[in-house]
């Protein structure tokens, strides 16, 4: 099957809105097994979306049109659609009393406009939309398909879950199904050398890798008539992933980030934490307080980001700054030390490092950063080489502290 | 004159990258005042990205390639673009010395592939790239253009600026000038209302609006003969809006981010700052951080993330805790007050809140923020309510802290 993606809207063409929908609808084509050869941008212009839509028809048997749907004058994308398979607008009841119960539910009053959102193509597949007015639909022709979706991605996101992935899995007439394994302290390359076998040996399932900062994402996708069939297709490479990565995989839950999982390892150990930065400047912190309910383990940090401050809030040494400077091994180690003893946590870890782009030496560039962990009388000193921008080293850092607090949980606790 | 948006490549198709590319050329198309009616994506295969190209040109001026001009075999855009216009592809000289160059100053090895990249079309304008290895390339053919762009973003992007922007500008024959205002404090819709008059008043310059949490960039853009004449066009409209927002517009430069401005401001004042966070749990801090060599005035900061941690590390009375709760005005106030007094600095910045999703009350809504800032004996608190999700709502509490930061030295200095 192959489908193609326009999306409509001005905002796109001037360049003020980027479009992530397109990329999201493409990797969940990409997991569905449909190839996507073409993906496009068109406005709210009539004639225009009437050319684009039926060179789209003309090669690929699925188009998504996402925008356009909303209540103003602008949006055309649903009358355009329905002219162009002959289908005729008519109101939709169901549609008009979930419009109503919405606008009552968000304690806001519906305009005239909105019922313009009630009327549908007859025939046309409806999909409620839990996060706004516009329906989404799929109207089908012959063996063509035309899958419209509201522009807002809080609309079309769960939007797609919930109606379109199934009804497309059921087109593709096979189950899809995916495991995801989350990796971290190895970086992609590696992760793909490891992999390339695997990745060679087999169509179905394919593997994929994605990079973000400091983790890589392995997915896993097999095709298959029955789930359970897919599921054993999927196994043995799962089995040997696990085999061959180990403790470095992190999670393998879709949604999981490492955050969540260190945080939630800690959690397990009845573990309190306190935070040390330097050259991150309250990153690492601002990063673990994304995990809500994070206050039972996470009680305080610091921001050290001068000398006096690491002496002063944390204890480090005056011999040491002078001795060693504040990017060290030793005034790490002390952060770390001397947070403990101050706050009375369980745990406490420490950045501190040259984040750029000035202040590095050719003995200590750009990247180098230092970070310890304390934890049960044993402190443990990384010392990582980073590169690129003071926005990329700061990120790289603060991953690397989260994988560094993992290692030191796992190894004490044996896990 | 006509353009349209050509982005080429199979990470697009599946979805693994975001088409950053197409909304930055778009957006400098409208600040040239060219249209851009479609925009496109397609694969490294020649025969879609020959008929695509085609396609293009039927209906536009300008066509921009982007992407596909690696060393790689999969990378054939200058060859398909070089057949399509019949022109011969031939070595040239300085770009292999370009190539050499640059090599030679990443400390890398050029491979057999990457002398591929030397091959231009005959005539071709070719620009150089600073940061890479592939050059961009101006194909002109009768009235058309093709523009051959690397992928990129960060090579991409400061080539479109230092050769494409000039060259295009000098083929729509005028100067395009445009004029930023940075405004903080005031919404969008706000900001919109206030100058709708002028919007619908004038078409050269246009005045557009961008907005992004906590902020509101306008952008007026003029198109004339010359540049003075673009200037004398600009500045009334400027010169009124400078009239409408006064001291909310925060700065002109396009570069400056509020953190920038903020931390100028307290240098210029020789203050010393210390944050204490809650619900941000280390943004503020870390945004401070992205200024570099902040270290002057950021000396350390605190996150307080528990009721001991906001007694024990600023002081916060236990009374005040138990009386008014750790997200009120008084906590805020002793917060700050508190940071002052056990570090010294000049200036102390507060933020207490309810991030969400859990934690809210009827009378303490998810969103209630309190945020203080303590500057010459006088504390500065305050209560704002945010909308969103978490990662929302803690976005939106350190703009508005760095926006309490900067009304405090302005009103305290008469700046």
């Amino acid at each position: 099957m192959v489908a193609e993606i326009i999306s409509v809207g001005t905002e796109l063409l001037l360049g003020n809105t980027v479009n992530t929908n397109a990329a999201y609808l493409a990797e969940q084509c990409a997991r569905l097994g449909i190839c996507v050869y073409y993906q496009s941008v068109v406005g709210d212009n009539e004639e225009r979306l009437t050319e684009t839509i039926r060179l789209a028809l003309s090669r690929s048997d699925v188009v998504f049109l996402g925008g356009g749907l909303g209540p103003t004058e602008d949006d055309l994308t649903k009358e355009t659609a329905a002219k162009l398979f002959s289908h005729e607008l008519v109101e939709d009841e169901h549609t008009k009393r979930r419009i109503a119960a919405y606008f009552e539910r968000i304690g806001k009053e519906a305009t005239e406009n909105n019922w313009k959102q009630a009327l549908v193509p007859e025939q046309a597949i409806i999909l409620d939309n839990e996060n706004g007015s516009a329906p989404g639909l799929i109207m089908e022709e012959g063996k063509k398909t035309l899958i419209l979706l509201p522009g807002p991605p809080m609309e079309m996101i769960p939007m797609f879950e919930s109606s379109v992935f199934p009804y497309l899995s059921d087109r593709v007439g096979e189950v899809i199904l995916s495991k995801v394994l989350k990796i971290c302290g190895i970086g992609e390359s590696s992760v793909e050398q490891e992999l390339r076998d695997l990745i060679h040996e087999t169509d179905n399932p394919t593997i994929a890798t994605y990079a973000k900062t400091g983790e890589v994402t392995v997915r896993v996708t097999a095709r298959a008539k029955t789930e359970s069939e897919a599921k054993r297709l999927i196994k043995p490479y799962v089995r040997q992933m696990k085999c061959r990565f180990g403790k470095n995989i992190y999670s393998t839950d879709e949604n999981a980030q490492l955050e969540d999982v260190v945080v939630g390892l800690m959690r397990q150990q009845n573990l309190t934490l306190t935070t040390v930065e330097s050259c991150t400047g309250g990153l690492l912190a601002g990063r673990l307080v994304n995990v809500p309910g994070v206050s039972d383990i996470f009680k305080q940090g610091y921001v050290t980001y001068s000398n006096k401050a690491k002496r002063k809030l944390v204890g480090v040494k005056k011999d040491t700054l002078a001795a060693n400077g504040a990017v060290s091994e030793k005034t790490a180690r002390e952060m770390a030390k001397g947070a403990l003893l101050r706050t009375g946590s369980d745990m406490a870890v420490s950045i501190t490092g040259i984040a750029g782009p000035e202040g590095g030496t050719q003995e200590k560039p750009v990247g180098l950063v230092y970070i310890a962990c304390s934890l049960k009388g044993k402190v443990t000193v990384r010392k990582c080489q980073f590169f690129g921008s003071r926005k990329k080293i700061r990120e790289c850092s603060v991953s690397a502290a989260l994988v560094l607090m993992r290692d030191c949980i796992l190894e004490n606790f044996e896990l």
